[in-house]
C-alpha cells in the first residue's frame, strides 16, 4: 500500500486487477483488527449510500422502458433505506448526522460525478458494481466497530440486495447489443480504481494517512484483493473482462 | 362536473378555488360508491407514485445544503415503499404490473413534466402539494375496492407521510426569502388544476367518460370541494394564498 495515495487510479489498481486465487487466509481480520472512529465511519458511509440513492433515482427515472423502472424501482428503497438507517445510527448516538456527514461531502460529490458514467447502462453497470465493492469493503470494516454498531451496520448494509435485479437488466441489454459489451468492460475497470480510493480514504482516516502509506497499510493489500476478487466474479458472471 | 373535459385546467379550478366552508356531510362516501376497476386503480396509482418518486429524488438530488438532502431523504424511502406496495399487490392479484400501468404511463409523464417546476422550491411544493391532493383522492376512491384491497391500499398510501419533512424545508426557505411566497403561491394554484385532472381522469376511467359528464359526475363535486380544501389549508399553513 506504500504508495497508494501517490500513485493514479490506473496504477493503483493495475496490480489488483491481475487474475488471482482469493487467498484462503481471513484476511477480513485484517480489516476488522482497524478500529475505525464510529462518527467517521457513518458519516462517510451515510455520504456513500446518498450519492447510490441519486444513482439509483436516476437509473429509475432514465430507464428505456416502463418495465425498468418497474424492475428497478425496489432498489431505490433498498437504498434509501441503508441511507435512513445510517443516519438513525448516527442521531441515536447524539451527534447531528449532518456535522458527521460533511467531511466527507465534497469527496463524495466528485467520487459520485466520476461513476456516474454516460448513458443509463453505464449508469446501472455503476450501481451494481460500486455498490457491490463499498458494501463488501464496509461491512467488513464495520468489524472494527463496538459490537452492537458493527450488527446494526451489518444489518442495514445486507438487508436487501438489488444486484440481482441489476444484473438481469445488464444481461439482457448486453445480449440485445453484444458491442455494449466490451465499453462496459472498460467502464467497470474505469469504476474499480474511483472506489478502492472511497476504501483507502477511509482507512487513511481511520489510522492515519502515515500508518496508511507504512507497514500497516501494506499488510491490508490482501484486503483489498480479495474486494477485487469479488468484484471480478461479478464482471465475470455479465460475460464481461474485469 | 358537466364541463370538467371541455375546460381548460384554470377554467376547472377556478370555482373550486374560492374559499368555502368545508361541507358537513360526508362526501367521501360519494366517491367510494363508485368501484373502480382494481387493475385501473392499482395501475394508476403505482404510476403516480413513481412518477413523485421521480420528483422526491430530485428533490434530494439538487436541495441547496446537505441538511435538506439530508432532511428529505426519507421522503424518497416513503415513496419507494409505496410504489413497491402497489407493485406488489397487482402482481398478487396474477397479473402483471407492468401491463397495468402502461394504460397510464404517458398521461403521468406528462403530468410529471407539467408539476417539476422551475428549481428546487418549486419541486418541493409540487411534492407537498400534488402527494398530498393525491394521496386524499385515492385513499377516498379506495373505498370502492373490495375491502381487502381497500384497507392494503390505505395502509400503503397513509403508512408514513412526510409532509411534515416537506413543509419544515419550504417554511425555511419562505422564512428567508419572503419573495418566495407569491411565486409559490401561483404554482400551487397551477399544480391544483393539473392534479384535479389525474383524479377526473380515474373517475372518468371507472365510470366512464359520459358518465362523469352527466348527472353522475356533477354529484361528485362536493368531494372535489373538499380535497380543494384540504389543499387550501395546506397552503394556508404556509402562509400562501391558495
Amino acid at each position: 500500500m506504500v504508495k497508494w495515495f501517490d500513485r493514479t487510479p490506473r496504477e493503483v489498481i493495475a496490480p489488483l486487477l491481475r487474475p488471482r486465487h482469493p487467498s484462503e487466509s481471513p484476511n477480513r481480520v485484517l480489516l476488522e483488527e482497524l478500529s475505525p472512529d464510529r462518527q467517521a465511519f457513518l458519516g462517510q458511509s451515510a455520504c456513500l449510500q446518498l450519492s447510490l440513492l441519486d444513482s439509483a433515482a436516476r437509473a429509475v427515472a432514465t430507464a428505456p422502458s416502463l418495465e425498468s423502472r418497474v424492475a428497478l424501482a425496489p432498489i431505490v428503497r433498498m437504498v434509501s433505506a441503508r441511507v435512513s438507517g445510517l443516519v438513525e445510527l448516527l442521531a441515536e448516538h447524539g451527534g447531528d448526522p449532518v456535522a458527521a456527514m460533511r467531511p466527507f461531502s465534497v469527496q463524495t460529490d466528485d467520487f459520485h460525478r466520476m461513476t456516474m458514467g454516460e448513458g443509463w447502462h453505464e449508469l446501472v453497470l455503476s450501481l451494481h458494481v460500486t455498490a457491490g465493492l463499498l458494501g463488501d469493503f464496509f461491512v467488513a470494516f464495520a468489524g472494527g466497530l463496538p459490537p452492537a454498531d458493527r450488527d446494526r451496520v451489518r444489518l442495514i448494509l445486507t438487508a436487501e440486495q438489488g444486484h440481482g435485479l441489476l444484473v438481469a437488466e445488464l444481461q439482457r441489454a448486453i445480449d440485445e447489443n453484444p458491442r455494449l459489451a466490451s465499453r462496459l468492460a472498460l467502464w467497470g475497470r474505469s469504476l474499480v480504481g474511483d472506489t478502492l480510493l472511497q476504501m483507502y480514504a477511509a482507512v487513511a482516516e481511520a489510522i492515519g494517512e502515515a500508518a496508511a502509506r507504512g507497514p500497516q497499510g501494506d499488510r491490508l493489500e490482501p484486503v483489498f484483493t480479495e474486494i477485487v476478487a469479488n468484484h471480478t466474479r461479478r464482471m465475470d458472471a455479465l460475460g464481461l473482462t474485469a
